[in-house]
């Protein structure tokens, strides 16, 4: 019976769809199929999954020591919780939507906050608050694929529910801070700027006295300053003061070249929004975070923010660019038609953090997660079974080869997987109860008992 | 600034573009959403999470510990791949299947193999064979959710490639058996029921002389004979034989009451698929494999397997279903155009797996990941986040609460987490550099030092 048969006698969609599924089926088995990966998605091969899960172990590390619980949600998610928050791009340009066999309007997560929020406001009455909340969730969003941005990638997201305080701003900054450490980046391989969109709106409105369609045009040119030249800004920021550009540009010109919060303008200075950002910044100088810049330019894309925002750069100009960042955001659990509780959350993106350690020469050196390769010399399957079991029950990991391959062979497959040893086993090894086990790397032999290898293998 | 605005003024759709999409955006605003997932999903709360995490651990120890090591690769896959193998039912009605916005047939993947088939076949070259490969993912089918069948679970994936001896298929079931073993399940808590689809062939055509057609009607009554009455099966089995009933059904009956090898009609007993199995057997019989039985009736719904199938039972009355299976699929990696390279693998599922432990108790008792909680009392706020960041540095997981709720309500906390001890910081504490650390469990008390603290913790 080949494969084409059991298709046809399994199927039970009447005659006539079975004949053309049956056709199809021909088609498909007679040409070869692409062994490429989705557009904008990558394989994970061992060398490259080992690299991810250290990335993920210190995600795991650091959100687990702030006392956050590991979440998981279903990637599918309707459609609607994107397209009432995430902002108008990521919802209706980049989210992978479709409509389910049901009829319902569904969309693989292109983020998790929504997720989280809307698993919170389920559980509103239950959970005991403030709610410390993690996940390590793959997301997909339509896009360019480039280098640093794929179509799936996966995030860490640490949120905070049901803190108001300065102090859950502090914590989540905190964790990011952290997470950079803990790879070993020292604090002049990136900066962490701050800002706090209630700033945004003051400046706006009173520093600068523009009006909601001033305004708005004016928070775009911000987010775009560096990316354009100085008198490009200068420009186009006249354009929008309009008849007021003399002293508009006056007023932009002191806002911008403050380099800290005391370089303020004065009306600036002494808003609230700046003394709540005062207070964040010596919560964590205290708590030693250094790398930490005050940013008036900071407006991150996502328009769920209601308070503070900040964003983690790189330092190195080969990789300048935006690693992660996060915020405050009250009004997301509110939309579930919950009490609003006031949320903080920062995401990481294990792409971005890779490029990171890439550059910064951080990725830790990769072996395999087995132990031991056992090599099998002669008519001594059975032994060779009872050996690997052995080791496998005192916690080694062993990867047994039956086959008769050529020795040569086999110690090349031994360095391509990237196992630290290798153990022979022969009839007069099984005799003795002594075996040979090679060290890769420094090419030495020992001959050891099974109670010898495994210790040395647990130290 | 609201939400609304901000919306807006990132639009950059045209103007009538913007506002359809403003007012949608109101409409969304002013409507609650629903916070329940997507039909057929879990959201995995913490508690429920933490269940998972055990169930993951296991199967990442047990893999590891047989040599197989990690991979992964995207959810979404182009459709083809699984219309070609999988089996109709599985790629054309359970698919979540649609057209991305680059016109491409994708599908969010309903199981790993032909995923898995493909990333060997673009590396073809460069691995090393045989190649023992494994994934936990997460995977997708349209199905009537209920109990124990959910529209997206996660899968341990165990494959091993390049080996078509009998010692591969061995060693597929071997991990199968050391899964259950390592989760705490004795030997008569599930059975292993062997077949081979190469048996099942030589039965039809050689044994019972069916032709195609009628083959294929019969390995579809098999399928279904634990289902239907015996007096059903022998009714449709005579029909399918027509003519030949008598001598047909006096065939079947002295196939299907052998409950070992050695009792099948002679002319199977001595075919060359038989001995196969009895050599799989002999190995697994030798590797302490209990839990065996041939069973010629088990046919494994998916259409790619080409030798040696398998299914794992529970055999409690309670919960007495198939609980995950699996196979030689040696066709596979050819369909992406290389070479055929020999397969075999098996797939747990873990919703399969938590009912499994539920029903036999087997689940381990839950607690937080979080070690400590720390209850600030007074005014102590800077000392205590000095005291959670010694802590931490220590490897300990600490909550640190800053918020002024009053002590009962945070105890209750604590308690709602599982967090299993609580220690308390006042101005008296910090003088002295002696914290009380109280253990929920057992209401126990005791006065210690950091050091002490952590020594107690770790150990």
């Amino acid at each position: 019976m080949t494969a084409l048969d059991i298709v046809f006698f399994r199927c039970n969609i009447g005659p006539r769809g079975c004949n053309k599924l049956a056709k199809m089926t021909k088609l498909y088995l007679m040409k070869a199929l692409s062994s490429q990966p989705y557009k904008g998605t990558r394989d994970y091969y061992p060398e490259d999954k080992r690299v991810q899960n250290y990335i993920f172990s210190v995600w795991h590390k650091v959100a687990k020591s702030f006392g956050y619980e590991e979440y998981g949600a279903s990637i599918l998610e309707p459609l609607e919780i994107f397209v009432a928050k995430s902002g108008q791009e990521l919802a209706n340009e980049q989210t992978y939507s479709f409509t389910d066999r049901g009829g319902r309007l569904v969309a693989i997560r292109p983020e998790m906050t929504p997720t989280v929020s809307r698993m919170v406001a389920a559980r509103r009455q239950e959970l005991a608050y403030p709610a410390r909340l993690y996940s390590i969730a793959n997301v997909m969003r339509y896009e360019r694929p480039q280098r640093g941005r794929e179509r799936e990638f996966w995030q860490l997201n640490v949120d905070i529910f049901g803190d108001d305080s300065v102090n859950a701003e502090a914590e989540i900054i905190m964790v990011s801070d952290n997470v950079m450490k803990e790879f070993g980046a020292k604090s002049d391989d990136y900066i962490i700027k701050i800002n706090n969109r209630k700033l945004i709106n003051f400046v706006m409105a009173q520093y600068l006295g523009l009006d909601v369609t001033q305004a708005q045009a004016m928070v775009k040119l911000f987010d775009r300053k560096n990316k354009i030249s100085e008198q490009d800004f200068v420009d186009q920021a006249g354009e929008i003061f309009g008849d007021q550009s003399v002293v508009g540009l006056q007023k932009i010109n002191s806002l911008l070249k403050a380099t800290s919060m005391a370089d303020l303008p004065e009306e600036v200075r002494n808003s609230s929004s700046v003394h709540e950002i005062q207070a964040l910044f010596t919560l964590l100088e205290r708590a030693g975070v250094k790398s930490l810049v005050f940013d008036i330019t900071l407006m991150r894309g996502l328009d769920y923010y209601t308070g503070m925002v900040f964003e983690v750069f790189d330092t190195n100009p080969e990789n300048s660019r935006s690693l992660f960042g996060g915020g405050r955001y009250d009004g997301l659990v509110g939309m579930f038609g919950a009490e609003p509780i006031s949320a903080v959350g920062v995401a990481p993106g294990g792409t971005m953090m890779e490029y990171f350690l890439e550059v910064h020469n951080l990725l830790p050196e990769s072996r395999s997660t087995t132990d031991i390769y056992v090599a099998v010399l002669g008519d001594v399957a059975r032994e060779a079974g009872n050996l690997a079991r052995e080791l496998r029950s005192a916690g080694i990991n062993v990867e047994l080869n039956m086959s008769d391959r050529k020795l040569d062979k086999q110690i090349k497959n031994v360095l391509k997987k990237a196992i630290p040893y290798i153990l022979f086993i022969g009839e007069e090894e099984v005799k003795a109860g002594i075996y040979t086990l090679k060290n890769i790397a420094s090419a030495q032999e020992k001959k050891l008992s099974i109670a010898e290898i495994v210790e040395l293998i647990k130290e």
